[in-house]
């Protein structure tokens, strides 16, 4: 059980066959693609003999009664029904808050760009329920469905009993206030879904897990011209546990083994920073298999799992990142710093109190997640899921006369004649000729400052805690702009053509203008209303900045900076930097700065001024520390 | 040239016909698998077999030099230079505002649910370069990427010249700068990005349109178990234009050549609501053709698409629905009644001085965009569709208790003992019971009210403007909640089990209580800051009604309702039902109304307490008129 890897002294083959996930055999893909292929050549029929053959069930109608739907929620526990009920409203706890934004952005003056999010018209639900029902699926995936505002929810699961459906099932989409629910599962129930057979409608999208045809199935219908989409690539379920030698043992065996009993292909990865610690697992691992009722599944599964052991936190991280696992499980001291350092994982569950169980029933986050390293693209069912967007443009006679000439350009370049054409044709209605483009939305800006001696482009988006893109072709000063990005709490993309063959004067200064330019039209709606300082110690030096949003510009700069360049940074250029930034932003900037060191000093200050921007963009106090602004 | 069908007339299989895409051959198909699977077995080798076999160019190296990079853009236009940048800017602008929303909830006492996005670690860009260079397409994937932070971006396109690929897309990726361009095409370009073969790195994603080959291996790749994820799936082009009897025929002309230029299986669809207007497009198409350099692919595309003549916008409008097209250009008056009507396009271009050239160069919205009926499903490139989110739970031992009866309890429904067990042992370490369920997010909120008559779950969001889902059982009751939602920009959830069998009293009053107490919840941070009020005529009504979001409950109710009931709703029940929404709110509600009409007076006091709670919740005043909060 869990053969042992060191990773330090392991080969690039060894971690590769160590974390490689199971292979399936193809035996699946073949029936799924045969089940498929024949209802769509042969429709209702195909699908009744399948189910027939397959399931031993094929009514003239899969639907299952309102009627049955009743009598399965009067037959239910109260105390399960008010389990489920209690984790669908965790569930909308956590989603109600996705959903894409719908915005709008005057592009250029006279063209209004905007994005739009609609619901999918039909979703269906595909809830296995062979060893067990599986409720917690219906309710991951019906909450999000329900709170994108889905017209047409349809639930899909094998037959079984005498309601067409097992009835905790029936029970739970009652409860749920789903009502549309068929007794048919396997690649036939996706094969009518993806074709609107057999009475089922014709799915837009399908979601939900299901055995090896099902999911060769669901691959399938997607790649067809046409098909409906899918939530996720499909795999068996994994967990990782990252151990230190602190872990509760015990806790860490009851994780392996929350996973490993779902399924004999079931994956499970310790990773640990000694042997004895992973020995204490495997003792406590062994003791609870011997009371568990799953323990046969739970050992298969167990056999082909494997500890990794590793030196640092960094390394382990990397394990993780490599291994992109679907659940992430942190029982060490360090866990904070490892969410961190970790890129890539469905789910993380955090510290010893944060089961994987809670997070598959009850916590709130969905537990329909990416397998077999999808984290590294993918993440799990949200409520954008059950959405898409559209974008909608509205140009004006001035505005198709602005864009005019970078299209008909850009068409031109492309040899498409006939593109050109139709906005040439526009642009000589519109009898104008281009204007400079207008200002981007309320929370985020773009400027672009362009003379004889720089190019600079400068985006913000002040709801955006990073990622930030920094190129000014100056070391230190990249650095230092990105100390604002990261204490600012904001995105800031800085793109640059400077003429550094002569020095970094004018590269600094006009990124500084096309900054404060760039903010002061991202926050255009908030000026006036904030005042904020912050100090910050680093190591011997000191620095506060007061920022005064009043849209007059002021800067004073109190301190001195011994030497003359941090790297190609000229020290001279700091107080320059905040003068240029207060100028084009219109704010009152103050800077103070005692110390020795002139890189702990100019760096200081621009970590402060991070900080203190940070207070002032966001208004509202902590509370509510970002609030992220949208034109209907 | 555009055969017609008249819509009303037609037969469902005569409108699908009508509709249909061209169904692809499967030879490309075919093709595309076999050089991807020979690269999965021998690498390398078959990489650059391929390569020097399909496109004459398997050099030791793909990648293009950085010199080359440089070249490029020295010996582009200084005018092509300032295009594609206007155009990159614009697309900046567009798309900034994008990216999932971080958050977290405390989703219960002690558990703390946070999501977080994460840029892919590797996106491939596919960027054709056949018969034109599509600078374009490269802009439109690079400009996102970027934003979402991805750190390593790659380049691939089909060889060409000198410097091994188009000097223009060279010229392009120079400006953007992107520095990583690899000189190959094909299956063999995207066989090779899958497993990361001949020097090219394994993407996590890969982006961009292609021939049948390209797109045939990125779906085949995409289905493979821990292969790359993919944005959309590909197919010809296409547009529909709906053009009333006032459109500019000319205009409209080269809308639909700007599509059918592309390629001969470009699809291009008119809808107009007589045959006159079909006749002029066609005429000015005529006339426009003899004009055209691609002249033969746009007949081509021509002869196999069609011209839907529809008797009313809702026709029109469902013709768009069935279609989901790629491209919709609205080019009549009652342009932004159609808008509001079609929910599955991919871009929507409004009046006559919006080109989809515009769209498709330099608007900002992206160009790459779900095909095929696609747009059903699927939505255009995004910066989310460059990200992922990862799930993170941190739960405390109070947590653990609140959490593990349900947990328990669904895991014992399922047989999963395992996942109890970890549970439990939380929950025995913590030595504590479960309490009751916590607040939502600052924005959003949830409350249930279960008494013996009634169990009502009530959940508002304050940022998103719908869809909402309302079912009290009360019809018209249902009808003012959504006038609501509506009126006040919210999106709305709703559920009741109630006591109807008695009357519709006891529903209204507890959802009304229930809808104040979630209201509050979601707007904590922001109660006491505002007094509105908005008045709204409505036939022979007016109502108005002032809201003070005081802390303190106060409902005053001035006007006089004549009759009993509207529907069912018990007209006495208007003022109560502001009276428990002040009540539980925590609220100055005044309302006051005059009129004839029982139906009308009702529904303007509700209507106007939707735009009055509308200011009241958006603060910032009309030029931020929607604020999203969360928490960090």
């Amino acid at each position: 059980m869990l053969d042992t890897l060191i990773w330090k002294d392991a080969t690039e083959a060894q971690r590769r066959r160590a974390l490689a996930r199971p292979v399936e055999t193809g035996t699946a893909d073949a029936a799924a693609r045969e089940i498929v292929d024949a209802v769509r050549a042969r429709g209702d029929e195909a699908v009744r003999a399948y189910a027939a053959r397959l399931d031993g069930h094929a009514p003239d109608d899969f639907r299952v009664l309102a009627e049955a739907l009743r009598e399965a929620r009067k037959g239910m526990d109260p105390a399960d029904i008010e389990a489920v009920k209690a984790a669908a409203d965790a569930v909308r706890r956590f989603h109600v808050r996705q959903g894409y934004s719908g915005y709008s952005v005057e592009t250029w003056p006279g063209v209004m760009a905007s994005r739009r999010a609609t619901p999918v018209d039909v979703a269906a639900l595909y809830v296995p329920a062979g060893s067990a029902p599986l409720v917690s699926t219906l309710i991951m995936l019906a909450v999000p469905a329900q709170l994108a505002g889905v017209p047409r929810i349809v639930v899909v699961a094998p037959p079984a009993g005498e309601g067409g459906v097992n009835p905790a099932l029936l029970a739970t989409a009652e409860i749920l206030g789903i009502d549309e629910v068929y007794a048919i599962g396997g690649a036939q129930a996706i094969a009518a879904l993806a074709t609107g057979a057999a009475g089922l409608p014709r799915a837009d999208k399908i979601f939900g897990p299901g055995n090896a045809y099902v999911a060769a199935a669901k691959s399938y219908v997607a790649g067809l011209p046409g098909g409906p989409a899918i939530d996720l690539p499909a795999g068996p379920s994994e967990v990782m546990v990252i151990a230190d030698d602190r872990a509760d043992a015990e806790l860490v065996a009851s994780d392996l083994l929350s996973q490993a009993e779902h399924d004999p292909s079931a994956q499970v990865v310790l990773v640990c920073f000694d042997s004895a610690t992973r020995d204490r697992v495997i003792a406590a691992t062994e003791a609870q298999l011997a009371q568990l009722p799953r323990a046969e599944i739970a050992r298969a599964a167990l056999a082909s799992s494997c500890t990794v052991i590793c030196d640092t936190l960094e390394e382990a991280a990397e394990v993780a990142n490599v291994y992109a696992p679907e659940h992430l499980i942190l029982q060490a001291d360090a866990a904070e710093r490892l969410v961190g350092l970790v890129r890539h994982a469905g789910s993380i569950f955090v510290g010893a109190f944060t089961p994987e169980a809670a997070g598959d029933y009850a916590a709130g986050p969905n537990h329909t997640l990416p397998t077999s390293g999808a984290a590294r693209a993918y993440g799990g069912v949200t409520v954008e899921a059950f959405q898409k967007t559209t974008t909608i443009l509205r140009a004006t006679a001035e505005g198709a006369a602005a864009m005019a000439p970078a299209v008909e350009r850009l068409a031109a370049l492309e040899g498409l004649e006939a593109h050109a054409t139709a906005m040439r044709l526009r642009r000589e209605r519109a009898g104008a000729q281009p204007g400079v483009a207008a200002a981007g939305g309320p929370r985020a800006g773009t400027k672009r400052r362009k003379t004889a001696e720089t190019d600079v482009t400068v985006t913000v988006n002040l709801d955006r805690d990073g990622p930030s893109r920094i190129a000014t072709g100056v070391g230190y000063f990249d650095h230092m702009l990105e100390q604002v990005a990261r204490h600012g709490g904001i995105a800031l993309d800085v793109a640059v053509e400077g003429d550094l063959h002569i020095d970094a004067h004018h590269t600094i200064e006009d990124v500084c203008l096309t900054f404060g330019e760039a903010l002061r039209e991202a926050l255009r709606d908030k000026r006036g209303l904030a005042r904020f300082g912050f100090e910050l110690p680093m190591d011997e030096t000191r620095a506060a900045v007061w920022i005064d949003l009043s849209g007059r510009p002021f800067a004073k700069f109190e301190g001195e900076i011994p030497g003359e360049t941090v790297g190609e940074f000229p020290v001279e250029m700091t107080a320059h930097a905040f003068r240029s930034i207060a100028e084009s932003l219109g704010a009152a900037i103050h800077v103070k700065v005692e110390g020795e060191n002139a890189h702990h000093m100019v760096e200081a200050c621009f970590k402060a001024f991070g900080r203190a921007l940070r207070k002032a963009v966001r208004v509202e106090g902590d509370a509510l520390p970002s609030t992220k602004g949208m034109l209907a």
